[in-house]
């Protein structure tokens, strides 16, 4: 299964190269995982309040094409990696099934109050697990 | 007649004092507006292409009980006054008809090559007229 | 006395207007109001620590022209008003001693637990007093 | 040679997590890499009106520990491969000493107008040599 979330792109996404500024597409990123947990029933409110959160470690990020101004772009989110206290998930953004960017994105998941790896509710991993998938594409 | 929004507070937005960044409340302000001419039929690269473009001359924005993580705010648009080659609009932000957040707008229409005020198309103004109306409340 | 800081535009700031993003004002506004606290001795985590902060209750900005990519802008920063719990700043944005952005900022001294107006620190009115001017140049 | 560079955390910076939101490193870095070039004699403004531009492929970042708000990073640039229309940067940002966050950048020099690869200027391949090292620690 891929979680798809799509973004509109709006003035405040571009900068004078008239284009998407680079450190944009990792805020559509978050966007699309909340919206993802968000559709598993979990927000971050509640995550803070069961004393976790969901912490980036690593990104990997490739731009291949840029969006525009006015474009609507299509983030599709899916696991590469499910561990007992993190994940790995590959997030591609398309517009009209054109690649613009995909990123490989590391998180973890951390106890709040002692800010240590903690693992995952059985519950969250069980309704993650049908969102895993290996990747028969490799990166050209 | 008044256009509404629907803005999900993402952490993007927020700050260090657990809400929303004051300056983000433009960007909301914003997306309502291009989503506001996108019913009207009009995009920003299609003002572009005719040579005429919606700049903002002056904001006058009230900030009145905060926005935060999780929550998802709706944007009332509507005009204040509608001139030959400007408007004025009234923005409100609200949560649970809580009002958050309200904005007076000024914006006038310019000639991008000439970078002059420039008369609005008059199918526009046709289309603009319905979401004029008086403010009939005071500000408290 | 004005207080006056130094603002280098980068991409970050800018938009497929080819401009600086109408919001990333009031960041730099914000900035230069940090910066001026800081050289009156106070930082925002003192504040926090003390139990209070500084909140905006309203800005009204007015844009007069636009700052561009690699302009480096000069914030200058005084108060118009000083309360008991609030002031009153004006900031104004220019380039090369022409104005670019000025700014009103309305702000708010409040308990930061019981979320009301507080009085500000007895030492730092004093400190702020000099800052304080009449205006003697009329909005044109 | 390294050249270093220090950004100052604002509540710009921040999200609700009370500390440095993920993508904005991505903005430190560039501000690092604009004033690394003007240390070389370069603007970003001169760049296009040479008729190029240096874009970003793909940015490999880790985050260690977070920055807070007041703190101040610094920001450390290097180039650990110099190719004849490319080039891959390390940049490392620190507090204290302290490694915060750390990216690998490959960069890629491209004719604006044909949006193909282009050589860099070579007066600029040498002004980047000093800066081009090894690593001779691993990652960890």
């Amino acid at each position: 299964m891929i979680f798809t979330f799509d973004i509109p792109i709006y003035y405040e996404d571009t900068d004078a190269g008239g284009i998407v500024y680079y450190a944009n597409y990792l805020k559509f990123a978050e966007r699309a995982r909340t919206e993802f947990l968000h559709t598993l029933g979990l927000t971050n409110k509640e995550m803070l309040e069961q004393g976790f959160a969901i912490v980036v470690r690593r990104v990997e990020i490739d731009y291949k094409s840029p969006a525009q101004l006015e474009d609507v772009i299509s983030v599709s989110s899916s696991l590469l990696e499910l561990g007992a206290a993190s994940m790995v998930m590959r997030q591609t953004m398309t517009r009209n099934d054109r690649e613009l960017v995909n990123l490989k994105v590391y998180l973890a998941f951390i106890d709040v109050k002692a800010l240590r790896p903690v693992r995952m509710p059985d519950a969250l991993k069980e309704k993650l697990k049908p969102y895993l998938g290996e990747e028969t594409c490799s990166r050209k």
